[in-house]
């Protein structure tokens, strides 16, 4: 049977890691998980409780294409509270995920062939989802000068009709500052090409806040989503903030491709928005697995990495260990029992020297995981 | 800010005339919802119940790309059940709805410019989606004799790349036997154009049962969700079964493009599948609506239909009473209290002179339609 060339896209590498590390455990070996970006905590007990009420309730239908009203002017409060920025509720349409909205956003700004950059490294299904759509990912080679992020020179340099930028970013960590953020939207606005600031990792740093690109313009696409900072990555909810002159034409897509975000996603959604406390928590968690990490990884051997400003992960450079992450990772699955990301999911030239940790789970599992890496890298340098 | 052609995608009309009925409901009025393609009922208790126990049990996290394992078995189960074939569990991808499996189906088979054939009248988004794919939807203009399905003579005539065919289908209810299907099956073969059989309605059909495309063949997409014969609109899954060389490339898109279906939307479709006797009850609902529409709409001046096969859809021609299709339902919404859906989301040619009436509610509402439809009709015809 026929099939497309936009189609062969490459795997998720992390989800492979993932099922290699759900094989060994139902061989009845104990895995640390530090490869997938997930929490280990579950949707918050105000999410949950919420659902549970409306399982009793309705039928939960289609919701309109744009999400629950309720949900969207709930986001947009959380503007006012995370920002102090005003945000009209009408301009958020609530998305199946961040990936939902990658693809209502690509669809709604780009035709065949444009070219859309992104940094290299950066989440690996930006390129992925840009090749299914008949698009051209234009990788931007990023430096550790610049924390890992484009610079404004890129958009020309590259010809670029879009740039994607993520803050916190995956897998780096790393943030924009109000400067470096402003700077890439005003060369993207001068050269007429679309900004899309990708920040599902928002709520998640340990020093100064992220910045929306909102607060900076209302000329730009700006992607969220619960998975991450509310804990609900399998729930599949998110959201995008489109300008005012396009929320009709996402509309429209949003109908057509998904017909609405899964309304009891979004109910739960509703639930997540109260849960301060349970959040906060989460993040001291993070916090002090991150604290551990940055103690524990330079002892094990992995002290090159990118300043982790953010999201809950850790990009190190491990050519000192080894020439093949791919290989390098499944060593330490086998023989260490911790699952870890090669860097090849992310930065598909240099990532054969990389690796990320994922720092979310629980304290008690990092530390495991710290000390088995440390035991481990002892004994293979002997 | 720039925009793309591909996303200058239509309206979903019947979105927008839901939209108009919630807000005549909102002002006070009793509105007879006939417009949209969504059950009355909610999800089977089963379902609920399953959900309700996951919901204290993990944190439902992602799943794998494809599925949870045992949602997969169970749904080539059902293939075991309702057509008595063998199929592997492992062709089945668990999907975002049968709208995440049509962007994984278009993506996984075509290129830029690809010409794929669809029914006209037909399901609005298949267009909509091709188009914002940056693939060519090739209209099809079906004929009654043909009961308003594609015949193998279309596949060449119009060059295709692929073929999209839905039985019973949508708008019209109209279902292709064993002969028909395979005829346009084995066409598609000859010619090496992709085929896809949208079977969302299967389950819901009330003289011969529908035939569903792995009867015929190995070499189909076929594409099916719980929105319909489980009354799961809003919860977003459904399900693809693809050829056994496809199942990696389309595991590497729904990585990338959707990451998973809702993991809790996933656990209540496990639980929906143990719901036989609620299903067959909601079914002898749509029996009895459909008696009732057959019986009733001639008498309010509504007799040129479609052959109404399965699904819950009566499709008529209202040449008779209007050429604006649009108008008309806005005025059957103003005066008689009924949201009926405009054929023009069918047919952008011929709909301006047809409407697609839904029987998917509560036989109360039915009966009270049906009556406000006549009354209505003999009142205008004064």
């Amino acid at each position: 049977m026929r099939n497309s060339r936009r189609g062969d896209v490459d795997p998720f590498i992390v989800m492979d890691v993932l099922a290699k590390a759900r094989a060994a455990e139902a061989e009845g070996r104990h895995i640390v998980h530090m490869e997938v970006g997930q929490p280990g905590t579950g949707a918050p007990a105000t999410a949950r409780a919420a659902l549970s009420r409306a399982l009793e309730e309705g039928p939960l239908g289609y919701t309109q294409a744009t999400g629950l009203p309720e949900l969207r002017a709930a986001i947009a409060q959380l503007y006012e509270k995370w920002y102090g920025i005003q945000l009209d509720p009408g301009r958020v349409v609530v998305t199946a995920g961040a990936s939902g909205a990658f693809v209502l956003a690509f669809s709604a700004l780009f035709d065949t062939g444009a070219r859309v950059g992104i940094g290299r490294p950066g989440y690996p299904s930006y390129r992925q989802i840009l090749r299914a759509l008949g698009l051209e990912a234009v990788d931007i080679e990023t430096l550790a000068k610049n924390r890992l992020q484009p610079v404004p020179e890129d958009v020309a340099a590259h010809g670029l009709d879009g740039l994607l930028v993520a803050s916190p970013a995956n897998p780096s960590g790393t943030m924009l500052d109000a400067v470096a953020l402003g700077a890439l939207i005003d060369v993207c606005k001068d050269t007429g090409a679309a900004f899309i600031s990708d920040e599902i990792y928002h709520g998640l740093s340990y020093g100064e806040r992220a910045v929306s690109a909102l607060e900076l313009s209302d000329e730009v696409y700006v992607i969220n989503s619960f998975s991450k900072y509310f804990s609900m990555t399998g729930w599949r909810v998110g959201w995008m903030v489109v300008p005012e002159a396009h929320v009709r034409r996402v509309e429209n897509l949003a109908a057509n491709l998904f017909i609405c975000a899964p309304h009891a996603a979004q109910v739960a959604a509703l639930g997540a928005l109260e849960a301060h406390e349970e959040c906060l928590a989460n993040l001291s968690v993070y916090a002090e697995n991150r604290r551990l990490m940055l103690e524990g990884l330079p002892k094990a051997g992995f002290d090159r990495i990118a300043p982790p400003d953010g999201a809950f992960y850790i990009y190190a450079d491990v050519s000192e260990h080894t020439c093949n992450s791919l290989a390098f990772c499944d060593e330490l699955l086998d023989q260490a029992g911790v699952a870890v990301a090669p860097g090849l999911d992310f930065d598909p030239e240099r990532g054969h020297q990389t690796v990320r940790f994922s720092y979310a789970g629980s304290t008690a599992d990092i530390t495991e995981g710290l000390e088995r890496l440390a035991a481990y890298m002892t004994r293979r340098s002997v």
